[in-house]
C-alpha cells in the first residue's frame, strides 16, 4: 500500500496516493483499472502521451481517449465543449470515470469537464507535472479561462482520488520543473518556515532526496486549507492564503495573454511582488525580501518582469481577478517568512509602486 | 406576504414565491430589489423584454442585462460562453446575483452560467411560461445541449428563491401555454389522479380561475420529489419520476434538432408513447391510454408525430439520454393513471413498436 494522505470532506472525502510508477500504484490502492470497467474514459495530457506513451498504453489500454496540449490556452471554452462532446462519443454514463492525466491546465479543464458532463460524473486525477502535483490537483477547484479573465468559469469537484506517481517527473523539462518550484516555495512563505529555509538552503531538484516528502508537506498543507475552508468562504485567512502571489501573477498571465511566462514563472513574479507589497505594508524589512529574492532565483525562476508590462494594465486585469470583493481588492501578504495573511484593506495607491519595482512600466 | 413554499434541502433550502406582479411580490417577501444592491446582473428572454419591458424596466432599472431569445439553441456552448463573458464584463463578483427572467431555456442557460460563474454565484429564477413555472425553475437541474443531446452539460445549482408572477402569463402566445400546461399534465399522471381528473373535466386555460393553484400544487409535488432525491440518485422511483414523457420526448426533440416541437409539445407525444409502452407492459388498459391522448388532445397538444420521423433515428438518440444506465435506458412507466414507477428492465424490442404507434416509420 502506497503512503496516502485523505482530505477530509464528509461524503465528499476522498484519497491522495503517493507512489512512483501509476500502474503498480493503483493496483495496490485497489482503484480498479480502468480496463475492469467499461465506463472509462482519459483525458490525457500530450507531452506525457509522448515522454510515457507506453506505461499510459499498457495502463488505460483501449479505454478511449482526448490528448490535448498543456498550454493555458487549452483551458478555454471551445476546448471544453471538444472535451465534453469527446465525454458523449464515448458513451459515458453517469456512473462513468473520467481518468485526467496531466498538469495543472489538463486537471484543471478535465476536472471542470468531469464537473459538468451529464451534471457530475466521478473523476481520478493523475497529476504529472510538480505543479500539479502539490497544488492544483488537491482541492476540488476545476475551470477555465474567458477572455476577461483566468479561471473565471469553473466549478468546486472533487475528484475520487488522486495518484501522485512521481516517475513521471523524471522527464519533466527542467522549466516546467521550476514553475512548480514557485508554489512549493509558496507554501513554505505562506505558512511552513521550516520548508522556505530547507528550500533557501538546498534548492529543489529533479533528483532531490526530499523531493517526495516535500511534494506530500504540500499536500498536506492544502489539504488542511482545503478541509477547514472548502469553498474559500472564510472572512480572513483560510484557503485565500493560497492565493499568495496569485493576484500579481494573474495579472502578468493576463497581460501577457497566457504566452510569456508559465503559471508558476508568473507566480514567482507574484510572490516577489508580494514580499514587496508586505515590506511597503511594515510588515517584513527590506532583509526578508531580499530572501524571498534569493529563494525564488536559486530554483531558476524570476522575480521581476522580462519585459517592462504598462503598470496601467496590470492594475486593471488585478481588478477583473475573481479575488476582488465589492470592488476592493484582496491581497495575501507575508507577515514573516511562514506565516501569511489575508488584507482586504490595502491602499490600492501603493500598488503602482509594487508593480514598477518588479520592473513594470 | 405572498403564498410560498420551500424547498427543503438543508443550507441550500430556498422559498418559492406565488403571486401576481413581480415588482410587488419582491418588495413583499423582503428580497432587495436589485437597484438597491450593484451587484446584480439580469439575463432576460427576448419576448419578455418585448411584451413586458415597461415593467421589467421599472424593476431593473440600469442593471446590466443581456437579453436572448428562447429558442433551444440558445441552450448552447457558445451562447453560455456569451453569457459568461457577459457576468464577466459587467464585474461582478463573487457575491453578486444574477436574476434569471424567462421560460426553460433561459433559465437553464442562467442557472448553468450562475452555477459556473467564479465556481458558483447566487441567482434568483424568475419563470415567464407556464413551463418553466410548473417544473423548470424548480430544483436546481440546470444545464445546456451538446451536439450529442440534451441538456448533457450543466450542474445542480439551486437558486436562492423562485418568484412565481402569473402576470407574465397574460401575454404568453397559446402554443406555448399548451406546452406548460404537457408538463402539468405529467404531474397529473405521474402522482395526483385527481388533479389529471381535474385537467379531463376541465382543461387548463390561461384564464382559469384555478391556474394559480394548479402551479402551486405542481411545485408542491416537484418540491417533493427533489427533497427525496435532490440529485437523482435514487435506486428506483425518486427523482426520476418526473422524467416520464421526457426519454421519448427528448428523441423526439433531438431526432428534429429541436426546431419542430417546443419542448412541451415533444414530452406531450413522449407521454403518449409513455403511455403505450405502459400498455404493451401490461400495466395499463387500451381505454387508460385513450384517456391520456384526450386529455393531451384536448390541450391543444400532439399524441403523434406530425411527421413520420425513422424509428431508427429516435431509437440512436434515445441510447444518447443521459438516462442510460451502463447500457440499459430506464424508462418511466404507469401503473395507473396517477402513478409512475421506473423499470430498467424494459425489453427494447418493444420500443420499435411504441415509436411506430405515434406515427414514426
Amino acid at each position: 500500500m502506497p503512503l496516502s494522505l485523505k482530505v477530509n470532506l464528509g461524503e465528499r472525502t476522498y484519497p491522495i496516493y503517493f507512489g512512483s510508477e501509476l500502474g503498480s500504484m493503483a493496483s495496490m490502492t485497489g482503484i480498479e483499472r480502468p480496463e475492469d470497467d467499461r465506463q472509462n474514459a482519459l483525458l490525457l495530457d500530450e507531452a506525457v502521451a509522448g515522454s510515457h506513451g507506453a506505461d499510459i498504453d499498457g495502463f488505460f489500454g483501449n479505454v478511449p481517449r482526448l490528448v490535448l496540449p498543456a498550454g493555458e490556452r487549452t483551458k478555454a471554452l471551445g476546448v471544453f465543449g471538444r472535451v465534453l462532446d469527446f465525454l458523449a462519443d464515448a458513451g459515458l454514463s453517469r456512473s462513468a470515470r473520467l481518468w485526467v492525466v496531466g498538469g495543472g491546465v489538463i486537471g484543471d479543464l478535465g476536472g471542470f469537464a468531469a464537473a459538468s458532463y451529464l451534471r457530475g460524473i466521478r473523476y481520478v486525477q493523475v497529476p504529472t507535472t510538480l505543479l500539479a502535483m502539490v497544488d492544483s490537483s488537491v482541492g476540488g477547484k476545476t475551470g477555465i479561462n474567458l477572455s476577461a479573465g483566468k479561471n473565471l468559469a469553473g466549478a468546486f469537484h472533487h475528484p475520487t482520488a488522486v495518484l501522485v506517481a512521481t516517475d513521471f517527473l523524471r522527464t519533466l523539462p527542467a522549466r516546467e520543473f521550476a514553475a512548480g518550484a514557485a508554489e512549493v516555495i509558496k507554501y513554505g512563505l505562506l505558512g511552513d518556515s521550516a520548508l522556505f529555509s530547507q528550500l533557501e538552503k538546498s534548492p529543489l531538484a529533479s533528483g532531490s532526496p526530499s523531493l517526495a516528502d516535500v511534494i506530500r508537506r504540500c499536500c498536506e498543507m492544502k489539504a488542511a486549507f482545503v478541509e477547514s475552508d472548502e469553498r474559500e468562504t472564510a472572512a480572513q485567512g483560510g484557503r485565500a492564503l493560497l492565493n499568495l502571489g496569485h493576484t500579481f501573477g494573474h495579472a502578468v498571465e493576463q497581460v501577457t495573454e497566457f504566452s510569456r511566462y508559465l503559471h508558476g514563472e508568473a507566480v514567482a513574479i507574484g510572490l516577489a511582488a508580494a514580499a514587496r507589497l508586505s515590506h511597503r505594508l511594515r510588515l517584513i524589512d527590506a532583509a526578508e525580501v531580499g530572501r524571498v529574492d534569493a529563494a525564488i532565483s536559486a530554483h531558476g525562476l524570476p522575480t521581476r518582469l522580462a519585459d517592462p508590462l504598462p503598470v496601467d494594465a496590470l492594475m486593471n486585469a488585478m481588478q477583473h481577478d475573481k479575488k476582488v470583493r465589492a470592488g476592493r481588492l484582496r491581497f495575501v501578504v507575508l507577515e514573516r517568512l511562514g506565516n501569511a495573511v489575508t488584507r482586504d484593506d490595502v491602499d490600492p495607491a501603493l500598488i503602482p509602486g509594487v508593480w514598477r519595482d518588479i520592473g513594470a512600466a
